[in-house]
């Protein structure tokens, strides 16, 4: 199953039934990402949105000591935060080009078909917000420390934290305080505040949680997991009435999945439904 | 007063002036819902809206065991559920109708211009939360179990609980970790996340705060009270701006009512102002 | 510095390079505001805003026992709230045009490019909250007591409390609870539901720790730093994709600043860098 | 098949296979609209969407002076436009729920899943243009004359002119400029602006030509047909982008349909195809 | 009642009752804009919006030969175009804040709450259609050569005609031919598309006929007519249901106006109604 | 220059400097579209977009008789159209992720940077429409007949035309006529609706006149065309207000540019101005 999915900053394995678990592998940097990286991350995430056997999907960072330390800013200082055309209307034009495609990696991981948990330890600065804010869960290990970095190398951040992290967790005065400082927080805070849905213990231990909630949205119908998903995302950006409207056209469809029979008979006869491949 | 409020499947009482209290009635099935529930709920509710001796409703569930089961599955199975056309299109026409209507009886709760206080208490599942979703204020007994429980039968939830629970808690992760796994969580949870605000011991004390409260609204200017509901509503769903602009012009007939003064007298001396029915 | 920033009913003084500090001064009166307060206080603002001397900006009360109590009731019984006319068309319009004036004055805060500090103490009524929710970081002192106090007085509050609110913080149902019932709640109520990012002791320990947090945002680049703030709230009110696009477009020119290579260097040489006015 | 729709003011007959004809019928008032007409109309309506004996419906109005010269002002004037509450507000909410409850009558011609052909001729005012504004092609007689006469009463438009008019033609200009005046414009006039597709003759003949054209209409697959019109009112209020969005869901279900099948191969055939009821 | 309203480039006369004329006076430049001119405009118009003696306004340019040739390049090639910051992001934020006043001044056309026609005639370019597009009315003499200028000096017009152009007439592909082309047009094309509703002859007479209509609509009630720009302007940059539910909250005020009752019985009466001041 | 650009179905050529032609090569099937086609014409698109040596391009159709006759229904009806999965929810999922593929390589040539002037001429049906409506200029031949040609294959056009057609001509009745009846209209028809912004003759004078517009544009600032090709997309799709806000936030980059100087320069000294490569 696991071929095909070989990529040098990346360990993409199967833990389980229908589970993907994809780890960020550069513990040496600190898993810190250079471009390659990003582009590998949107094609792994791509192909397993359309993969008939992958129905939950794990993120976590290689290595004891950080999640992602963020954006290698050593590289990126040699590359596109460097270039400079006489005319700053072209440069401009560049630099908008390489935003666009660094942020439509970044959100691959949101409109990813499939779920994907993020499982957070130590230090997860910049970036790491930027991802894990892009995927559905977010967990972590008590250790973790955050810290939305941006500010602090002189500009806003532009992948996706300013965007999500709003509309994320339940304290705007705190999601400025923490974008404007730049200060490290913990995983308690991170709890408080409604960034992370659980902190658990180590990261062996939150990784083994990640993965107990990845297998049991697995053995669910994937029909159900990906519509809610989906009307999930869509109506976080909406009114109300536009997502119930676009619910009632979804489900029009999606009702008509068998698995709705398939999961009411199982749940009367107290067995596990099994549900075809999507 | 009461005349004309007697539906089967519902008791609707006046236990104070300017208060009604809508309970589901039908505890031999944990308050499961049939369709004549929701079209019988919407009946009730839009009549409670324009009917000038009310002021605020406190919505609960008879019994000690449960708020609701949510949907009657046996009862849903053998009816829309079932249906079915050869044709697949035709199909997805009648089920849309039918998503339609029963999203529209739930949204007459969140349409109705009186505030409504959902009190919940033991097993709330599925619809449980679509319903209490569109009340206004949600408070809950200690034991009350909530369950989105519609991942478990094969569907995404699609009367209203996945697009008004994103903008009801602060904690995207949390909503998303209880969708996609319909798992049981439980009052301090629901209170932690910011799905209730408030928890109160058994079912007879949540109910009578929610009395109390229910009470207290009732006691203040219908005109500014059925305002800010409409405004924290609309508010909700757009930019600040819009719902900045929306408010002068609301307000812009409203201001002119005379409970503005009445209201700042009775302030001024003490007294408990008397607001002339809307 | 400071000349030029000389009003009655404020004081406007600068404790540390970069930081602005706005001093509501009507102890007397508990801070409450007449119309020439609001016209003042957005007279400040927007010249803070474009001032290059200032980088953050800090919100108090004078005197020991209030924020504000809010809108002076009886200098505005005598003033719009009374205004008559034959016509309830041209009383309307009268109406609006002052809300609308009222309402600019409240946003000038929120539309200030450089950020500012809310921080409240003791009694924080009504317009306490419009204002300190178009501020982009609230902390309150533990004696603080909040209420949304308008339907007290027989209205919706239109300056922008019902608007912010509801996207401020995590609980929409304690939303609708203090708006509809005008209740008074604490500090640490104010910080369960995230309306707060701290409770800090007494006024005076709470004024230093604003005041530590303006020291540290000013002390960063003011590109990023004011590119955080636009971004932020401009995202808060769309979706996450028009968040992305609006934040690509600007950073497509703030990328090109200098900050970046000087806030880098810094960093790695762990020295503290100095940025040009902006 | 026409039993059950028998109404005081309304005709309402099948002249070919799926099609319907309204005629509006109070031609001794130039079928000026009364109340229990717009429920009416309403009430006809909305039962046509769901009838599957209906694929397209034609609108005209009785008589050869009028389709209607407008609300009856007469009946209007002893109606809500001379209730009156000594207390604004109070005024304003009765006032406003009557409002929403006519523009609901005239929105349902919009939201009608068969399309709806308004054929005028003759006095056209007022109501007039918010009737055929919420239908979904419009045709005229050489002899029709339109007003937007809401401004000549004292009043803005409330029942959907205002809101339609500027989508519904190409040249805003004009819109303001007819809307302000109030002033009297023909057919083609209206035809050169854009607001029909077409002027064909007297009454007879263009009655003629919009029975025609809805003929034409039903003879194709109505889950095709009611998918255009759906699709085009959603993309018409919102960006292209969530146009297509939508219309991918949509579709997702509907190209399921054997009518796709059946098309094609009469198509090929050179065949009449027959499609089942939907 | 002319008092007051000097200014160095703009008559404002008062042509007949509730009347106001706005002529550009800079004749000798072509009724070329420099900056004190866009700023005075806005003062004048922002004040005629208030002005209860008002009721429509007409803008002219003086002279024969230009409505206005647009912005005077020759200045702004020494003012803010020309002015260079080394570090781009600087410059950047001083010229955004320079787009946004001088942007600001042009929609304080299109926010006067009193309609305005905009009369063209000869050279018509860039601003000239900046400006008129934010005009309610426009009408052009035949003379009148219109062009979109901005792409021939470098730059995307930013002050309004990109973003009104769109939605002012009915056909986006001439749009984007004459915005890419900066070709010149004429009046007869301009009426083709939809850009103005009406060619009449000479500037003497298309005066005549802009001043005709601005007293025809100055005769009308206020309330109706402003009112009436007021919801097109709204709905014209929303969805239908949006603009009917502002609609429906603005008329809950207004039409408690008595001038409702005023032109009903004038109507009745064959009489011309007055209506007091707004 | 050409290298590189080569594929079967499409003829992509250099007519002028910085001008491509891209032509749609299948004449022995009127130009009729398998999947090959638009996955093609999107990569083409998309490179073109950042060539730098590219500032226009037209787009046509070879042979004398089509544009195109859109989908090649009998490739289709062997594909997508025919996949059948027992369940209807795997089923719409497989087809859902079709249409989303099928409208982003139309979108292609909405979101190309470069503007794209479609040229028709003969049969242009179905999918033509699709294509020219993503085009930013359309002009045709006199014996251009176009369909929008859906409704007779029993679906809802859903790569893009229902879409976009609306924000493209001025006369929504008549465009629900058109893909409502699936009728074959021509090029004045077309001409007076606002389809087109132009009608020429035969092919090689339209294709001509195609070159001749193509060549203008390209001989301005790239810098300035792109823009206003850009905001003028974002425009139509969103309210003036944002779309000025986005126009500020874009040139406050994009006016640094030293083509502005440049363009100026030219026009004062009646030269011809050269831009630098984007």
């Amino acid at each position: 199953m696991a071929e095909g999915y070989k990529y040098e900053y990346f360990n993409v394995t199967f833990p389980a039934e229908y589970v993907a678990h994809v780890e960020i592998n550069r513990p040496e940097k600190l898993n810190a990402f250079v471009e390659q990286m990003w582009l590998n991350l949107s094609a792994i995430v791509n192909r397993l949105s359309h993969d008939p056997n992958i129905r939950s999907i794990i993120l976590t960072g290689s290595g004891d000591r950080a999640f992602t330390a963020g954006l290698d800013v050593t590289a990126a200082s040699q590359g596109t935060l460097s270039q400079n055309n006489s005319d700053a209307a072209r440069t401009a034009t560049s630099l908008r080009r390489h935003i666009f495609e660094f942020q439509d990696c970044i959100t691959a991981l949101e409109k990813c078909e499939v779920p994907i948990i993020a499982v957070l330890h130590g230090i997860s600065y910049g970036l790491a917000l930027d991802l894990c804010l892009a995927c559905d869960i977010r967990m972590c290990a008590a250790d973790t420390r955050f810290s939305v970095k941006e500010v602090d190398i002189g500009l806003a951040a532009d992948i996706g934290t300013l965007s999500r992290l709003p509309k994320a967790v339940g304290n705007f005065s705190w999601v400025k305080d923490v974008c404007l400082s730049a200060r490290i927080f913990g995983s308690s805070e991170a709890e408080k505040v409604g960034l992370v849905s659980g902190v658990y213990g180590g990261k062996v231990e939150v990784v083994a949680e990640g993965l107990k909630l990845a297998k049991l949205i697995a053995s669910k119908s994937p029909v159900a997991v990906q519509g809610t998903k989906e009307i999930l995302n869509y109506s976080r950006d909406r009114s109300v009435e536009e997502g119930l409207r676009y619910t009632a056209v979804w489900n029009q469809a999606m009702l008509q999945t068998t698995d709705v029979k398939d999961a009411m008979l199982s749940g009367l006869q107290k067995k596990t439904p099994k549900f075809s491949k999507l």
